[in-house]
């Protein structure tokens, strides 16, 4: 295992269980998220630093202007994005990071870092994903058809993730999620440590 | 997941224990191993189609010209290989395969087949490969010595490896060779059919 850690970058469609999925990885496997920071007001029972971290406009633009954001990206009158130093933190210290963002600030994710792992979680099908969004029960007909809409435009974006995993029963995808970022940390890439250590290691005694 | 079959190379040290892992992988997970070909003679209890395939010159030069090998190389006056339609019957039957073989023709199938996963097998340490080495008790100190020498170059070959998996305790390295080889099946190239589906699935009923 390497000891640094692993990004993860997890998106899909609306309904798909993104939610349920990375909380049960940090709850059963110590996976950390990352917290995003917003300039949209506070929901009721939304605590700073913990849900969001809550940001004027100016504070906002001030980390663009330094680079201390991942990625970020202007929705619906309000910012939103990834402070670098908490993911950075984690990293170092060998925890893996998950970063629950939607397709386009995964794409500059991608861009930026190179080495992140971008999962794109799907229902496995139309029919199961529109059955979730009725079963809810907190939307109306027109709000849930509009994600289905969006989520039928969103299709394309899995050509741009490096793994596509099932959601159909919740278990099985946590476990497929958390196994194959584990094996991401075997591949060669992540073991550059472990190379040099056996290669000057047998070099030594060869001799 | 998808319907057809992984190719997983698994090679490493000699003493690193391929053997046992390979083994435990087919019993325990059900993969399918290839059987070599190869001209030389059969040791006693060797059964032709179960332990090699056993070939004269001229034959084995035949499956050669007629591209019946994935890959091929002559070790000490004979030839070994490994005979393409075992391999193929088996991934288009979904089932995935392991190929145990070594560092030069573990290359040739990269290059031929290039979504073939490539995993190298190590002890923790040199001592560790010695120790296990000399503890088999079944060769002299000579043969022992010339295969830890060999070790120390084929070091080399980790960096043209997909993954390396560290063999300290059997049933983890077992396990984590198992949980790489099916996190393959989740990757975008190997997910096209399902991306397919949910994209014409979902601009269906969008409509």
């Amino acid at each position: 295992m390497s000891k640094r850690g692993v990004i993860t970058v997890i998106s899909g469609f609306s309904g798909a269980g993104k939610g349920t999925i990375v909380q049960r990885l940090v709850e059963q496997y110590g996976y950390a998220v990352s917290i995003s920071a917003t300039t949209r007001a506070p929901r009721e029972g939304e605590v700073d630093g913990v849900h969001y971290f809550f940001k004027t406009n100016e504070a906002f633009e001030e980390m663009i202007r330094h680079n201390e954001l991942m990625e970020y990206a202007g929705y619906v009158d309000h910012y939103y994005g990834t402070p670098r130093d908490y993911v950075m933190q984690q990293l170092e210290q060998g925890i893996d990071v998950i970063l629950e963002i939607e397709m386009q600030g995964a794409l500059q994710i991608k861009e930026r870092f190179p080495e992140a792992v971008l999962v794109f979680i799907t229902p496995p099908s139309y029919e199961e994903l529109q059955a979730r969004l009725t079963g809810r029960g907190t939307e109306g007909a027109d709000v849930i058809t509009k994600r289905l809409h969006r989520a039928a435009e969103e299709c394309a974006y899995m050509e741009k993730y490096d793994y596509i995993v099932v959601n159909d029963v919740l278990e099985d995808c946590v476990t497929q999620v958390h196994q194959l970022v584990q094996s991401i940390h075997l591949k060669r890439e992540h073991q550059q440590e472990l190379i040099a250590k056996i290669s000057r290691d047998f070099a030594d005694h060869a001799r």
